[in-house]
């Protein structure tokens, strides 16, 4: 990530002998940094019916989801190894329905002002909002999957702007 | 998780008035149960290349990410809200990597022999284990993608053995 | 706890020499337990009228507060210093809005079958549920104040049922 | 928290349409900010009693309710939903035990520069606190009552200094 | 450790072919088990007497690395990737001052019923105890050094009792 | 450490009536601080022998403790009680195996530009890939000893460089 655009590119992660160390930010400067990760939660119709039947339901479930995902944003470093831990300014998480494909879109948001991206973070808050919304729904659908979780799109650093359409 | 086969399907953790709660486990009967996870993740030719062209580098990416899953398998409770925090006896998280594809498949094992199933803990290992594989090797494609996490099989408990395949 | 009723009390945490230690209970039989905790959010007349005015505010403040007391009851070993860490087996926790006083009652229940009772679980469970509460609404009304946190029922273990009414 | 004094008040923690996400604090300056909360754990004349006659008893009780108050203080992000997480730097934590009325009044003190204030980290250090002298001295009374648990000041951030006498 | 006396050594959190993985504790009985862990805090002649000159120092100090040494052991499963999540059913921190030496020995005690040792926990609690010592001496003495950790004893299980002496 | 020179030495964490807080940081600016711990693990040429002997073991060990070092340092301040958290720029843990000793050096380096030093959480980092080292060697050999943990290197801060050879 510190590679400018004509390095070639590295798993930043290894040092020269090929063993894993946090990257050393000491010397890079803070900046304001926004990434956007997305994912799509597929269930079953039976299990995404009774998300509107059940009184309530779909509501006390994506507010749960929801904040699971900010939790999880704001741990991330506690779980992925060589993530530095930073301080968000904002974490937002947004689900979209789609009643014809029986799925549930997630976008997450995070932002911060610190010398490391959030890319981890709204990827993380991703992963979690969407596991939790299997937790909740498995009791009507085991089968339920977790697809295409990937960044959108990052702003911030030296790296600049990045979108992923 | 609680209804037999002929339960109509409903959504465990909302009670009566539709809000969220744990799912009452006091009177269920401990058993052994073991979940199975699988994801994917997919990255460019280039970034799959590294993993092999750095001295070491697949070994000690894999490695971290075999650590970061187990650790969160054992960290899942606190993560997903709803889920009942439980000792589990095995966690296994093994990876194949597909050349032709540039894919990494992930596949995690959780067993217990406690009142409630690891269908969570085995989905939050590969869920992490895919995002530390994400971290590790964003530097060199930013556009990685986790595929497909979903669960794969469970035993134990009495609605018994289930095969997604 | 491990007392008879004819034990004169004693502050079971500190050892003979006066030092802090968790208690043993090595010794002790599981059993079904269960423990009540109660609270009041006390708040504002205008905070109080925003949870309704503001449109879908009360169910997302009051599940958001939900969520966070079921993993505070969870985690509850981490925070309590000589707390044993146990296996919830159900975390319920119910609000009782008062219009009138505009206050806001919480009511954590918890169960286990393990060795020790889980009235610090109800009672952490209580506490943070009402400061999520606080947290949420304290933009309306920084001076919200948080009411008698007790104990009001425990079963299981020797010393049986205890009523606090 | 971020209204100006003339702003109508708002549920800050909720967006436009009604659900909850972090408050957005991208484009705050960070300030000095100083909370400051107090509660109050009642508890027998028994129970009271034996903190003075065993030996060692009120240094080891307190010394480890404070050590649980500020430990809390530090993971307060991790238990509040939406509370940003920040660098604390300064937690405090008074006792002032009241031999007529066998209570002790806790007061916490936390610090920061950061862009949020650290309200929610004072009263949780103070809730944590209070808990933990009744896990110790539940033993000798269940009944133990933590009252008025409240914000008492604050300084720092736009909205600067706030008394609650 | 589940090997029987004449099983030759292996490296248990290996697998077959040389990766990392819990050890699969699922037919395993469980039993009660307890270990002892030791180490030594030795600092120089002016930190220690520190320790006696500043009033209530030794007490608070000792009474903050206990507690610090309390949690860890119950931590000690999120920390050591390997390790297995298991409810301790005591821990105990002693310290042995030796005034001629300067130095504080440390001395923990772990017990459970579950189908693992608890030698890390008394491990872990060793070494936090000792870290906070360190902290909280360190002002007076920044070259404080924690000596031979290790393990006392160990009993229950199939392996049974085993001493270092 | 905030003492000059000539200042008597103190304990920090003690305030005037010799009760635990955290010391107050509000006032210090924040410098690029760096520290160096190290420690060591001594093991029976057995438990060293099977590091080298069984395929692919030094690795898969030496990678686990790093990863287990890099996340404790992260999570310093939730064991250490007066430990303030920090933003680490930096974690990099080295591992020396001495063929002829059968033991494993461990040197941890942590860096930061936050207000106060980073020796809390080398010295963690060094204890934990030890501890860690220790958990995956104990089934050949429960007698590891973990030695001389301590402080070689700070610098950054009031007090500038010290070094400890």
């Amino acid at each position: 990530m510190s590679n400018t655009p004509t390095d070639p590119p590295i798993l930043s992660h290894l040092d020269e002998s090929g063993q894993v160390r946090m990257v050393d930010v000491s010397s890079k400067a803070p900046s304001q940094r926004t990434a956007i990760a997305e994912g799509l939660v597929r269930m079953s119709a039976t299990a995404y019916k009774l998300l509107s039947a059940q009184q309530n339901a779909k509501g006390e479930v994506l507010n749960t989801a929801r904040v699971a995902g900010v939790l999880a944003a704001k741990r991330c470093a506690e779980l992925i190894p060589l993530c530095h831990g930073l301080p968000l300014s904002f974490v937002g998480i947004e689900f979209f329905p789609d009643d014809a494909n029986h799925s549930i879109a997630v976008k997450t948001t995070c932002r911060t002002d610190y010398k490391t991206g959030v890319e981890m973070e709204a990827m993380m808050a991703c992963s979690v909002a969407a596991l939790t919304i299997y937790d909740m729904c498995k009791a009507a659908d085991k089968g339920i999957v977790i697809e295409h979780i990937r960044l959108r799109y990052k702003s911030g650093g030296k790296s600049g702007e990045w979108h992923n359409d």
